[in-house]
């Protein structure tokens, strides 16, 4: 399975984030981090970590054949820490012993999935805050542009095109400001050994969790969470919901960039979203990109709750359903996040057209319909809440 | 559509919560406030807003025939105001054009649904603190009782049955906390007239929406929320988590209580969960519900994430589909909080059977294996980390 | 929980086939067959038969404490098989001991679904006939009308209205005769006794299969299906499909509708769709039920997908989970139906705005991309395919 | 994003089956047929359509570009058809106009996923072959085999093991034939043009699908599907059924291998499953595989569904998201099915322990219910049931 399907859907930065040298370097990292622990702590001799630690580098390693060999095993980190082991085996066969020392598969995978998806959420965010910088100029230039304002898919009156900006720019402030609570709390250290009890590390479990939340810039976990995934699959909604929310950006945009429409189009580059052959076609493939992301993702979120109820201390197929989720879920919300960051701001505005739609429905209409509701001068109103919300999402950075 | 396949999956209380009546009366709390509100800014005539605030009440009202309407009508708040119009109508003729003045159908249903929500989660938080409560007593008088630790449903190692119920009450304490953030973000007034720019509200915006917020007890809002979902849903992705975390205590509490385990069971009432002439059949039915629960949340999240995406200033489809799912997900939550409230504090712990099954596993390995994994004196381990927990858990009521 | 969420989202007719009365007159009619059959085959008694038989009168039962006491329980059947003991004994307590004799809750319920389940079935394929119907005129009357054919929400080139409306009916008949090939298979007779084998019956299993199969209308299953559940879920799925295509002809019509474009406008009716201070506003109301039914369908589908896999011999918590989602998806496919039923046969058609939508496109075009790719008689062809199709579609009836 | 995350969910083939390389090769594969069509029908001359048909094979383009160009064009045929003119243009100049003439990249992508799909249909079928013969083997060999029969998880009487087989068979055999009718009607050719009116066609349309039908082995469509997905999706919903029904069967295997339960255990190979330092553990890790694609399966089923209303004669972002989920949902169930293949036919069967269990539950109750449910003589009438319902199963081939 290549990126064929995905490719154009997310991005490359998002794909490198997830890929398999990534992970594979990220538990890597993690054998590292517990080999220091744990010679920190006494409980496995300094030339023993130093042989593990001087080993954890992906170079080392043949990832693709890890890969192969995790279908086998059932499991991505029994095939690698069994290729640590064998390695470090090479240099310091006393060693052999201490390497991956009272932990357990989860353990590894879990932390590393929190680091790569700690480089994914800020690929995001970056993206996000992009859109958001760029709506809210929009908000404060065209705070007094009239447009139709439509309910049900059909005029209803008048708002102002900066209103609509600042109605898309204020989800978004506030998944970056969940964003900035949800992910601490999920991006953890998980370190419970095989069945959570930290059994084999003796009294320096609480010791070993500090030093390696520190060493890795993970949380420090009250306990481990095996089977408690409600922190980690909370950040999975909070992406459902920024996903939806550029979703609905993105329906506007499509909505208003209609033929018939016009008062909108996204920028257009050569040779994206449309055959050669057809040069009246401007497709908003940002927007499409966008959508597809808002309709797949609400299906990840309900993959990963439906996950939730993991037996004992340690599921049989729900913790890998959930995992294999994960990755496709920030993929999604990456393509939609990335697509719109490069369309809003060079956004083409055709503020003569949403005028002239305005005055065609006002046109269709006897006076006291059309003045009651199709005003022009109601843009005003509008653009008073605009410019009171934009000072007040300034406000919050 | 009675309540004949919802009613043993949730509660009379939850579904009186959300039942017509409930609404309408809720719908009417809004026109009342509105109407005071109105008042009070000289929006409209203090007689008329007396003739209003004096008919918002709900006995006044042919509910059945308002829900009947609403089909028609396509809304559930236009036969309500119409109704409302006419009764006004009835006492006060000159009062009835300021009825409903300058709103729009879903400020009053938006806002009617923040209010019964808010009684909603009420019961939700409230049968989460019994059973949150019975895990921490449980955990204490079980911290040290051992019992097999198993991972993909296989004995892996020892735990304490006290740890068990730690990991079980940790993500409800967690639960308990997002829903103390995520409810007063959620549960807020909805006043943005007909496209959200309140314009026939004139200068008197910012006021009416502080007043009525106060009136109503609801957060006031930055902005009118028409197709600003995000707060709203993201209530609901906190109810999709609380479904799983109860789920896998369930889920738990399932396999434990299997004939051939037989370390729990659930208390037993008469006439519940078999039948009369199977005296055998203990049907463990409070974990059904729970798990009935966690299997529909996930779509009802779902549901609702896909329907963020609205157009323009009001949806059509997305919102009135978000509008049927919620309370069916309101519903499964408390059908699953109410189950396990009153499961889990009389479960019925059978600490012999725990060892036995220890044991059992023991005595099929060969010494050194029996005594590496599973020496009853880890569950000592254990309870030291469930001892931890259950201090950080109690500090955080 | 009353329709008020569902009532403007389904039909009255949906809800009354899936209302508790419905549910609880089928499974009385499942006891009188079994009763009936059971007599033939020399099970039970002539005499206990008859006062079974005279006894499962929905009449002479209060279904409100039925659904009451079914909370209680956890389970629809065992009030009303204990309240159905109870009313036999009032006039023949000889007969008490063969009420339900050998069954178990799910062989009534199951069937019961299944009975209520074939009316249900009969009103939407009635509603699919009438727009079938109404879509074949259309394709007639507009074989030839040119308008913009448009791909990814760009005008592209040239199609007919005609064409246009055979796409929007070939997959109604395509869902009409998946649904005759799916219906018999999933509306069977559900009779497995307590687990599966029909033990009490002794010999006369096979007998008592053929008798109430053809007694109650139902298809004469391989073998009970308990916890086999693809071929009723393969029915919900069928629904799911013919869902989605709905909502493909409502999301087109919407977008036709809009009053930019104008090509299109649903029926009007006074009080319908809109507040009546809105003269300007035609809501498409059909359309947006049939939208909202296209976006919870699928989440219901995978809600029984979800619960297909049943433990052992019953389940716990999928089978109630999937009986609880069931009526939700036939109430919103029904609502769809129905809603498009209304619409399509007097759908508003307005060819010349067609012709100068495409005009304007034309306009717009420097002449060669404009004769190329827009020039109306390329709607001929459109025509061809259209007319073929119409013929082929009429053969299948 | 490399195959980490779904290797050990899915299987080598069928990642194969979906990879770029193959997509491109089918893709190919349209062009060359489209060709071959055209230059027989007298659309574009020989001389073309052999260079064009010459220069369609795989080795001959990048695949690895053509996946990186498709994310910046937003579509994986744009790069291709460039990347075939380019090529075409260095042999043969004049016939670069006839490449990909008169089609869209949904014909050429639509048509290559339906071959692509016809070989990764095989791949499943194949295994479920495999699991169907070797439950019914089980079957005619356990027919007798008294076990406990299981209902809410808890004991209810007795069964056969033979039965229990029985009833993991049936769904297997009927989705076989399910497949059987619904592969053909989604396997179709794709072939409309721009907009679906074939117009470059000329009067040859009708003859081009006829022609490239047979050419690709596709079955002939009644029209182009380029926004009529019902058939496509209800092949999706065939694979949806089939990763429930394979689900069913690893819950009970997984709850049957449990180690108090003990009445089966999947075949164990050295490496797989858990981790070498733990030989204790017997991981059912092919059960794991199965319920993880039982959980995830419904979400893309739903994610098909929730695609379906595709507007007008292209989607912007449904068909992309169709696209996308489309080979995730193949290779769960041919991960499920495959690993059941693994598994069935060397499961470990353990009749003595089946039958110590029923005794262990019929010694914990007084006689009367021990004999009335839990007298192991009843495994005869489940022997009766399962021997017919052999005999019919193996009848339908």
């Amino acid at each position: 399975m290549s990126s064929i399907f995905e490719g154009f859907l997310s991005t490359p930065e998002m794909m490198g984030a997830f890929d398999a040298r990534a992970l594979v370097e990220a538990m890597l990292r993690f054998e590292a981090a517990l080999a220091r622990a744990q010679s920190a702590c006494g409980l496995i001799p300094d030339e023993a970590a130093q042989s593990i630690i001087g080993t954890c580098k992906v170079g080392l390693f043949d990832v693709a054949r890890i890969v192969r060999d995790s279908a086998f095993a059932g499991s991505l980190a029994l095939p690698l820490v069994k290729g640590l082991k064998e390695t470090v085996g090479l240099f310091n066969p006393q060693a052999v012993p201490y390497v991956h020392f009272g932990c357990t598969s989860q353990d590894a995978i879990d932390s590393a999935m929190a680091m790569v998806s700690r480089d994914a959420l800020a690929l995001i965010q970056a993206d996000v805050q992009v859109i958001l910088d760029a709506l809210l100029v929009l908000a404060d230039t065209h705070a007094e542009t009239p447009m139709l304002a439509r309910t049900l898919m059909q005029p209803a009156s008048v708002t102002s095109f900066g209103l609509k900006c600042v109605g898309w720019a204020a989800p978004l402030a506030r998944s970056r400001e969940r964003l900035r609570t949800a992910a601490p709390r999920a991006l953890q250290l998980q370190l419970g050994g095989t069945v959570g009890t930290l059994a084999p590390m003796g009294d320096h479990g609480e010791t070993l969790v500090r030093l390696m939340s520190e060493d890795l810039g993970l949380t420090r976990p009250m306990a481990c969470w095996h089977t408690q995934r409600d922190e980690w699959v909370a950040l999975g909604c909070e992406l459902g919901l920024l996903a939806g929310s550029l979703g609905k950006i993105a329906r506007d945009v499509v909505l208003m960039s209609q033929f018939e429409v016009g008062e909108l189009a996204e920028p257009y580059e050569t040779g994206r979203g449309g055959p050669s052959h057809m040069p009246h076609k401007h497709n908003p493939v940002a927007s499409m990109v966008a959508i597809a992301a808002a309709q797949r993702a609400p299906q990840r979120v309900a993959a990963l709750l439906a996950a939730m109820p993991q037996e004992h201390e340690r599921a049989l197929g729900a913790w890998q359903a959930e995992l294999a989720e994960w990755p496709l879920l920030m993929m999604a919300v990456h393509g939609s996040a990335r697509a719109m960051a490069g369309a809003i701001p060079q956004l083409r505005i055709d503020a003569r057209r949403m005028r002239s739609n305005l005055d065609a429905m006002r046109a269709s209409l006897e006076p006291p319909a059309a003045d009651e509701w199709f005003d022009p001068a109601l843009a005003r109103r509008a653009a008073r809440l605009a410019g009171a919300q934009v000072v007040d999402l300034r406000a919050t950075v």
